[in-house]
Parts: C-alpha cells; structure tokens; sequence
C-alpha cells in the first residue's frame, strides 16, 4: 500500500485522484489546492485542505499544479520526503524541497469534463535514487500498465515531440476547418479522415504513412492547391511540403 | 436495385467492390481491370474482364483508377450512361464519355489491406443532372449514411483541406517520430496522445481544442524547444507556433 498527498485543483489533479480513489492499492491520504473549492467534489471521499501547514504525511507528494508554480510550492513541503510534479517541461531539480525528488508525469492531454482512461496513458517516471524509482513505478503501474522510465532530459525532448504531434497537429486541423468554412464545406467530411490518420500511424511508422501531392511530388496538383490558399496557408503549405520532400 | 460497372483493381476499387457485395440493393455487374489478375480475388463472386470493348451494360460506370488517367479511360466507356469517378482531385469535366457525368468520391485513405467500415465513410456525390444526383444518392445511401452534396469546385477545396488534415498531420507525426529517435525516446509513449488529439476534435472545434507553448504565447518554453530542434524543424516550429499566435 502506498500513500500519497496529491496537490493541485486542476485537470490533472482531478483525473488522477479519480484514478488514486479507484486503485484499492492506493492510499490516498489528503488533496490540497489553495482554493479548497476547487476540489471540494471530493470531501466526502477524502481529506482536502487548502493549508500547506496542515499536509499529513505520505510516501509520496504529487505537485499536480502549474509549471511556474511547482519550485515555490515544493521548497513549503514536508522534509526527508519523496516529492514529485507532474509536468512535462519542469526539470527534477526544479523541485526545491530539502529530501528526495522524482517525477511523475502522464502523458495525455487532460480537460476535467473530459473522462479519461488511465489503463491506456502512459506514466514517464524519474527519480534521483532507486529505491524511489521502485516506489514512483509500483504506484504508477497501480494506474497504469505503460509505465516509462524517462529522464528529465529526454522528458524534454518528449515534450517538443509532443508540441509537433498534439498543438501542430491540431493547428493542421484548424487550417483544414479555416479552408472549409471559407469556401462553404462542412468540415465534419474530414472527420473520419481525421481519425483514420491517427488510427494509422498506431501501427505503421509515419514514413510509410506518408501519402499525398507532396510524397508524389505531384507539382500539378501543388500548384493548384497554393492557388486555393490566402497568403500565411501558402507559407505553411509550402514549408511542409518542402520538408516532406526532403524525406 | 441500382446496376453497376466499376472500373480499377486498387485500393478504392477493392473496398467499393467489397461494399456493394455486400448490399444486395445494389446489382454489382462487373469488374474491369487492364491486369485481371488485381480483380482475379472476385472472379468466384462476380464477372470480370481486361477488355473495355467487353464492359456489360448498367445504371451507373464508377472509373476508381489513377487520376490521370480517368480522362483517357472515360472516353472509352458506353454512349449515353452516366459515367462518375472516385477522385477527390479530378473535376467531373475532366470525363470525356459522350454521355451523363457524376461524382462517387468517397472521403477516407484506403489501402487494400486495411479493412474499412464504409457505414462510417463520407460519400461526395455530384452530378450534372438532378435525375442523375438522386441515383447516385440512392447508391451511396445504399452503403453509407454519410451522403454529401458537394460541387467539383468546393470539392478541391476540400482536397486542400484534407492535405492539411492528413498528409500534414502524418508529418507532424513524422517530426515527432525523428525527434524521439534522435533522443532515444520510444515514440509510442506519444500514440495515446495522438489519438486523444484526433479524438478530441470529433467534438470540440479546432480552435478551441489549442493548447500548448504557442498558444500561451509562453516564450520561455518555446526557446528551450528551439533549442533541441535541428535547423528544418526549427524553421517549422517557428511557422506554425507564428500562425498558431496569429490566431
Ligand atoms: N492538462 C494537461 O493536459 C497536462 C498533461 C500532463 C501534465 N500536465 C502538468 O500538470 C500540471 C497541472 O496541470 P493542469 O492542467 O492540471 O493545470 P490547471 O488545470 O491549470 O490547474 C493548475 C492548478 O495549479 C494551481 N496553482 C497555480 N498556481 C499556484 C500556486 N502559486 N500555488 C498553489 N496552487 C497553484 C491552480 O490553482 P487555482 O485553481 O487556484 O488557480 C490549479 O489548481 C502542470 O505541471 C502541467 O504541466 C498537464
Ligand atoms: N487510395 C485512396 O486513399 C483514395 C481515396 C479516395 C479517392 N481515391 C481516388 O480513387 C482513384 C483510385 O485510387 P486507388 O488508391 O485505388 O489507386 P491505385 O490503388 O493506385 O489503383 C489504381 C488503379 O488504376 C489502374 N490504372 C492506372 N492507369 C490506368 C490506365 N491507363 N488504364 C487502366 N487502368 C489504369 C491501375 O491498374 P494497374 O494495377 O494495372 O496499374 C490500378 O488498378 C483515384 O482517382 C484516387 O484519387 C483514392
């Protein structure tokens, strides 16, 4: 049984005291968030506080709040104690509490109205020692079967691998949503298209993915498409398609 | 019950012939393929042939061969039929058979080995005649829900649309997959996040589904990305993080 104080009010607190609350594994002792109401849907469950004084103790501290926020708040908790945040971009030695440090972090994209699965999210975990690392992956494979050991290091280039596949991505969509509704499409046509290309790339490398104008180096075709778009779509059009040439 | 002829032994020929077997308001009449051997898997199932000159008598002629060369095959078909082809590039102009021109252009990236559920599939009908629109209409109904008016103009819209969607996105996918390798990051720590990201846009519009450094306009974060990044992904980053600030 491991015990846990979870920090924070927002969307990765929220799903991961779901998640803590379910596992019969999990003790989990206490949630903080500055503004009790915030987590105040859970006080019938669990102990809550807004008091950095009051924390009870725990085998591990997640810091489930802001990235600016998490060396202030970490440097107030409870000493000789494994702490850890949940954050992609936030460095281990980040944390400013005087005893032992990790990381904790899921990879997913939270919103709390948005249920989540945590069977298929991966945890990338860290720690500076191993005893704490045995720690941090036993409760992270209470939660979840993919569980990865990454350093902060490669946690940061992670974190632009997952800025070009997630916010790139998206603006890629938003592009195609700009382009139907100037000239009178119903976007939804490309929902499916949508899917299938992330359907795709779970079992195919994103080389062999590659399809289209540019793969094809089809310059008919991308010439009558720059035709189609205002001046910064043309850009965008352009770059990529360049890029996709050169392999 | 609709009669039909189609032509082509690739990927789109392939599931149209498996989708209208498995109708039975559709009279499926013939398959033609220039190498019968890429039609020879229906030969048990249904009458094929090599030889235009051959080509059986039906309601509808759907030509799903490679886009240059619909025109030249087009001019070969029967007097006075209503002749379509299934490319979401090509306008129905392009047909050169005598007789009534259409448009069966289903939205979806097929491949012959990827099973695919046409009841999920968007079809975009077109046609010069309204008698001519509502068979086609009646045919697509036949084996999708998702029926769409959509003229050749707005359909090469939509085409430049789906690059952004697709081939772009697959090389969002790419870029993360490079960076990953270069760092020594398994990339399949990123797939569950791919398809939340794909996911999350079913129902929420892409404008509003924008996270991440560019749209925090959080500096800080994206000059530690620069950083990692090689010259090309640098000069993408640079773009898309621009337009995505731009709104
Ligand atoms: N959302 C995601 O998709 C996602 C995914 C993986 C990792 N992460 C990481 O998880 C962490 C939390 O993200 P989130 O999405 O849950 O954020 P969020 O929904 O914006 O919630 C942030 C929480 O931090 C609290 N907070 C901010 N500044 C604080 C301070 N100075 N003192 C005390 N509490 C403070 C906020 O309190 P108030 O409500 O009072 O402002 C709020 O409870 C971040 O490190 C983020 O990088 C997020
Ligand atoms: N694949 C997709 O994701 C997709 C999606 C929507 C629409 N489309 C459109 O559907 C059409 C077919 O695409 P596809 O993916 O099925 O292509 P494909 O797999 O490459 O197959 C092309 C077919 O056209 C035949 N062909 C090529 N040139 C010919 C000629 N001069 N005379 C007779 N037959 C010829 C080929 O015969 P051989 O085998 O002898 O070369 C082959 O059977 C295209 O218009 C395409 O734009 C494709």
């Amino acid at each position: 049984m491991i015990s846990v104080v979870l920090l924070g009010g927002g969307n990765v607190a929220h799903h991961l005291t779901q998640a803590f609350l379910a596992c019969k594994d999990v003790d989990l002792k206490q949630l903080y968030a500055r503004n009790a109401s915030s987590i105040a849907n859970f006080q019938n469950e669990i102990s809550i506080t807004d008091d950095l004084n009051l924390l009870a103790d725990a085998d591990v501290y997640i810091i489930a709040i802001s990235d600016d926020a998490i060396s202030s708040i970490s440097s107030q908790l409870p000493e000789n104690k494994l702490v850890t945040h949940t954050s992609g971009s936030v460095a281990m030695n980040s944390l400013n509490n005087t005893g032992r440090k990790g990381i904790f972090y899921p990879l997913q994209s939270f919103s709390k109205t948005k249920p989540v699965n945590f069977s298929e999210i991966p945890i990338c975990i860290e720690a500076e020692q191993d005893e704490d690392l045995k720690i941090l992956e036993q409760l992270a494979q209470l939660i979840s079967p993919k569980v990865y050991q990454i350093s902060s290091d490669q946690r940061s280039k992670l974190h632009v691998a997952a800025v070009f596949v997630n916010n790139f991505t998206n603006h890629m969509y938003k592009i195609g949503n700009d382009i139907c509704k100037q000239y009178d499409v119903p976007f939804e046509v490309l929902l499916p298209l949508i899917q299938e290309t992330a359907a795709k790339i779970q079992h195919v490398a994103p080389n062999e993915a590659q399809t289209g104008p540019a793969k094809r180096k089809d310059q008919e075709t991308i010439q009558r498409h720059l035709n189609l778009l205002n001046t910064k779509q043309k850009e965008i059009y352009q770059l990529i398609t360049k890029s996709i040439q050169n392999g």
